[in-house]
């Protein structure tokens, strides 16, 4: 087994430290979040850190590095609009959407450069990705600091949620695999996902005997 | 496709809109937290809200909600020691991982009823599962309240780190289909990992012609 301590960890090189730190959280959610802002137009970023906080209401985060002119682009048009899609990466776009974090000039569409097209659906002032195939429309709700390191947790409600009717089960499982969403390891690394199993909610009367 | 707007979410049942929203913002990390009090003994609860927040320092966040009383132990037991640790769940320990989410009575350790084994490390006062190969000891950092809905941010620094030699690269990528690491879709679908492709950094210059 390979250790690292503490120490150890700040002792790295830099790349080597961000390469481990940012994939030992384990398998992370592929996203691209869309924005558009007045004077600039449209931008469109890759995201890992989307995460579920609550289903009533529907409240996803994300978190926003304190640097990165992609970041505050993306940021800076929300604030704007207080409008934003999240969009999944599917197998068949993964390399288009890795490249909307090139830090291109502020005038540019990320749209236009990395080949993906901007939609608008639902009257919704922010722009869908219409390669994504499971993607949602977000109100603005809130921005929570995080003052340990300067990052802050951005956090909207779901507006409008569209997938295949395919991927999802009269339960209201969502498959993942139907819809080729894929997952991110690290900052470059992508993963395929195969669904292999599931259990019922745990309760301590049907837990099976391990023992 | 199918279409929910927020009106549609709120009015949908209670159990399916669980399913829908948790799963939504796709693949999740699979994590068992470990943790010990002085009165009640070991507690290891499932996660699958770890995020990285920041490699310098090694941060990493998780979400606890506000009711259950699986996730309070772990919490009240961080709260006590200020020590806790992070264990990735894989492919051959799913089914333990996923029952530890029963609410036990807090006598009761889910490493006992789930056929887990307690292990100590480095001298570090939370437990560590042996069964995983990936796994970290946390220092406690920060709590940050999630106002809108009650929820919390639990924020640790990684003390202690350890992964197969196999699993981590010269430059510090760390593949998680080598060590079958899963991810968990919604509350109880489980995917198995297979790394697909790798990109370069990317910048303005190395951009592929998408058009």
């Amino acid at each position: 087994m390979k250790y690292f301590s503490k120490a150890d960890i700040e002792k790295e090189n830099r790349i080597k430290r961000l390469n481990i730190i940012n994939a030992i959280s384990g398998i992370k959610p592929g996203n691209l979040i869309g924005t558009k802002s007045k004077k600039n137009g449209s931008n469109l970023a890759v995201f890992s850190s989307v995460v579920h906080l609550g289903s009533s209401p529907a409240l996803l985060g994300f978190i926003l590095r304190p640097t990165g002119n992609v970041l505050r682009n993306t940021y800076s048009n929300i604030l704007e609009t207080g409008k934003y899609t999240i969009n999944h990466i599917h197998i068949s776009m993964i390399e288009k959407a890795h490249y909307t974090s090139a830090k291109f000039d502020e005038s540019i569409s990320e749209f236009k450069m990395c080949g993906l097209t901007e939609s608008y659906l639902h009257s919704f002032e922010a722009p869908f990705v219409e390669e994504s195939v499971i993607k949602m429309g977000m109100n603005y709700i809130d921005t929570i600091p995080i003052p340990v390191n300067g990052t802050k947790m951005v956090i909207g409600e779901i507006q409008h949620l569209i997938l295949p009717n395919e991927s999802i089960s009269e339960e209201g499982y969502v498959d993942l695999s139907l819809s080729n969403s894929i997952g991110v390891g690290g900052l470059n690394n992508y993963y395929e996902l195969n669904k292999t199993v599931e259990f019922p909610f745990a309760r301590p009367s049907n837990i099976p005997d391990f023992n």
